[in-house]
């Protein structure tokens, strides 16, 4: 069957992570030795699917210390080899593989210029443990299909982790240990997430929307959802999608919305209002009653986007089995992509 | 006749950012004394259009002072009030009519919290100036049509002047007081953006693509077109793209693709073949013999933005006409967008 491997994976996800949160105590110790005594700010490296799971880190890492969070640009470092300064930073280079290349050179660097650094690997030993202070081995076991799934909720989890241990963070122990249930409950109840690929069913173009931490969830939902389908999907702040984008979102274009009790949630509230006058079909993945697709509702708002990040995987998966697609080989995709 | 007000501002650039030019010393003085004693990082804070200006900036900031850029989340601020702390920042916030007001709250609480503030605005007084301790005013004018433009390259400028005041950069003081002069040029070359319009013609994507800080360029571009055209266009640094989005590029998805002379070109002119052999459409936008829509030679990458985005401006514009909509008052847009 097509998309067996992705299924398996995201299967995998509640032992995965259960494994990952007993190591919790040992990833605060070494993350709490590591930080510099006056933490200037910290910086997040990673690419492709990596890259939307720093957006998760992004907002977890300035609750936490307080100081400005920076996402690297590569290019500044590998091609245009500008004269850096990390002292004072913390840096976070994530890969699954441990070897994208200019991800290990980049932490590298930093390193040299003053960084402390922590690696996020699913691969031991590899490049980019080499060149880190602290290495976080994901230990999810090997990823056969293409689009990440076990390794990004993982990369998730560990980014939670290394955010606590900089500070205070709006979720308790007992929150952090019930995720693995929680994933387990939304991965048995699979069957809406179809009612989902049906709206997006012609669809060429769909659109993700979220505000504050969820965005992170939004963000893996559109890359996967192209990855698995070859639908230009995107996603967006509901913010961002005010000041501009909006004019370009028509009723053919599908959107799927995420969102959570807490701050943000009138805004993605009003928003999904505004759209739907427009005409566009708005599906909502959230705790409320009469979403699409239900989130827990004893989830704390911050650590959400593990359990919003499966309901995207399905969305994903049902979506390219509706198009008679393989989500494991998607087209013109490798699981290792070489960019300086 | 439909756009006029916005060719008429595209038309004034080379006289505005003549005048902000002639004030170069004046900021760089101003931004010198304003400097932290040990600079941790500078973040940039904006939204919509200038949230593209930003990206520029973010190149720039990173080059001539070697410490990492945070591009600020205001929801972090406006909606969870972390507890932040901005010591050791330079902060500068973008928004042209100074009173955006999550820009404006942003910047007051980063400045409360520690930063050195700096506002970026085309009106005197502001809000966002009254939060600041050193007012760049772009002096652009009035602006009439909802797509900025001279505002916006004016903004650009200003970020390479703050830019300057943190370090050296590859540019000469001719080179800057150039760029009028190759801003007249590429205006009065504005009928070859109408080939790249009939590319563009019954395509409902569109995707920009660069690397280093000509991804500026091309995401402003790709924010135009939309803008004016109704397009879900899109920008995609070379490398992202590569890295899983990729999948979704099929051949009725026009690229148009920005690049100059340095350490990104080989990068981008990889990708651009391809892409053609993907059988995709793919415009330049380069000084390159046999490009679709020139850019000057003389123009050091590192302020190729300035007139790449005029370049965009024209593409933008063509487009729109060629569809028989109104460039000047997109449906569903306004000037000052209010969000939290």
């Amino acid at each position: 069957m097509n998309g067996e491997n992705m299924a398996a994976e995201m299967a995998e996800q509640p032992a995965v992570i259960e494994l990952l949160l007993q190591r919790r105590a040992a990833v605060a110790a070494s993350i709490s030795a590591l930080l510099p005594e006056h933490l200037c700010g910290t910086v997040l490296l990673a690419r492709g699917s990596s890259d939307t799971a720093a957006l998760y880190g992004r907002y977890l890492f300035e609750m936490a210390s307080g100081r400005p969070v920076a996402l690297a640009s590569p290019s500044l470092h590998t091609l245009y080899r500008i004269p850096a300064d990390h002292r004072g930073y913390l840096a976070v280079g994530i890969s699954q593989s441990g070897r994208t290349p200019e991800v290990v050179s980049v932490l590298e660097r930093m390193r040299a210029t003053g960084a402390r650094t922590v690696a996020i690997v699913n691969a031991m030993p590899s490049p980019l443990g080499d060149v880190a202070d602290v290495i976080i081995d994901l230990s999810a076991g090997g990823e056969l299909a293409i689009p990440a799934t076990k390794t990004f909720t993982a990369t998730l989890v560990a980014l939670a982790l290394v955010a606590a241990a900089m500070g205070p963070l709006p979720w308790s122990d007992r929150d952090l240990t019930a995720l693995p249930e929680h994933i387990s409950r939304v991965l048995d109840d699979s069957y809406r997430a179809d009612l989902i690929a049906r709206r997006l069913e012609g669809a060429d173009r769909v659109l993700t929307v979220a505000r504050g931490p969820l965005l992170a969830a939004a963000s893996e939902t559109a890359l996967k959802i192209r990855e698995t389908s070859a639908i230009f999907a995107e996603a967006l702040s509901a913010a961002d999608l005010r000041h501009g984008p909006i004019a370009a979102v028509t009723p053919d274009v599908p959107v799927l919305a995420f969102s959570t009790p807490g701050p943000a949630a009138a805004d993605v509230a009003d928003l999904c209002a505004v759209l739907r006058d427009r005409g566009v079909t708005v599906s909502t993945i959230s705790p409320d009653a009469g979403s699409d697709l239900p989130l827990p509702r004893t989830v704390p708002e911050a650590l959400q986007p593990i359990v919003a990040a499966v309901r995207g995987q399905q969305i994903a998966l049902s979506t390219a089995l509706a198009r008679h697609l393989d989500p494991d080989a998607p087209i013109g995709l490798t699981k290792v992509t070489f960019t300086r």
